[in-house]
């Protein structure tokens, strides 16, 4: 599992570098660099994932937008859905789908509302999803669960059967990727730097609160010291 | 501006009544009040919108998806991008698409990792975008700013012609969405209820940080107690 399913680029060669990766818009904000396309991966909880089907009007090409828990595992991003879920149906079928992954760390307030705008680090993943076989099925789910919570696979006990015949499991390589980081002071008009008006950047923050117990947790069960140490 | 694009279902009309939005799993989350519908889109910044253009392989059907600033504007959402993106074009030219608005609320932590999950609230919309015309368009941007960031508008200057000319504004009804919240404790098999292991939610909570001022901010210049106000 925890093999690459693709050779990785190296840090020095260009991501985002095919015609449909390229970053038309604002290409200052493209990241050359594989190792800030995996810190935006291993950064995210939810990612959206997008598969077309033709209920569009007249048969045409109809896209929705998944939200998923995922996990990085080498060079391919791992996501599961049950095998009830038509959409998960199509991607397990090899749709062309897109994977974003969007953290958004502030609001950029310019003198303008034209420059004002948000920093973000945003990552895109264009391709075709692959099963994950059955046999690598529990692997994968331990991959994903520990990506979200961190040292909980092993205090909890196995998948059963059933459990791990109601869930699909998808990869989708790395191969086609770009990444999109927006950070720092707004980039005003130059016309607009004597506005009598604040500028700035107000941050913006997740983070994990008190863990809330369960109403049926049996007395005496404290929060482990895995989950305490849970941070966004 | 202020008018809905389209009436109002009412609050006692089922969301998410169409064959292509019914919440097929988990229908128990599905919620089909049109006020929970408002308010998921109006606690969130960002929305991730898909488009499909050909580029896929053998020419098939690729899905994209872009972050995008958006607002609530009675029954439709609001959002703007580049005149010169080639995927906005594609939805002002009225692609099918799919509009998506993921709160992350926590994690779920069940004692099996099949039950465990996150509590969130989700709003997707289906539809095709119009273009906002022309004289509309500065009334539309200034109610996106608005979300964004409550009292700026008045304290900026007006937007100027060319950004205005720069700018698609683009405006998606709220004809056909659902809803999903999940939310609250864990489900657990009734099998694992007496396993000594810590069951219950983690809570995720996004909040402003203090504002930070832009390096060329002239000496003297306060941030203004409406931006202090912001609140996630």
């Amino acid at each position: 599992m925890n093999q690459p399913a693709v050779e990785p680029l190296g840090s020095t060669e260009l991501l985002g570098s095919t015609p449909r990766t390229r970053l038309r818009r604002i290409p200052e904000n493209a990241v050359t660099d594989r190792a800030a396309l995996h810190a935006v991966l291993d950064a995210g909880l939810v990612a959206h994932v997008a598969v077309t089907d033709n209920s569009g009007p007249n048969g045409s090409a109809q896209p929705y937008i998944l939200p998923v828990a995922y996990a990085r595992d080498g060079e391919r991003v791992l996501f599961h859905g049950s095998t009830g879920s038509r959409l998960f149906r199509g991607l397990a079928e090899g749709a062309p789908t897109c994977l974003t992954v969007t953290l958004l760390d502030g609001l950029v307030v310019a003198r303008s509302a034209f420059e004002s705008s948000m920093n973000y680090r945003g990552a895109m993943v264009l391709g075709s999803c692959r099963m994950v076989p059955e046999g690598e099925k529990e692997a994968a789910l331990e991959i994903i669960t520990e990506h979200l919570m961190p040292g909980r696979w092993k205090e909890v006990r196995a998948p059963k059967r059933k459990e791990l015949a109601a869930t699909v499991v998808l990869s989708l390589p790395l191969t086609e990727a770009s990444v999109k980081i927006a950070e720092g002071d707004p980039t005003d008009d130059p016309d607009d730097l004597d506005a009598p008006v604040w500028a700035g950047v107000v941050p913006l923050h997740e983070a994990y609160c008190d863990p809330m117990p369960s109403a049926n947790l049996a007395p005496g069960i404290d929060v482990p010291d895995y989950i305490r140490d849970w941070r966004r």
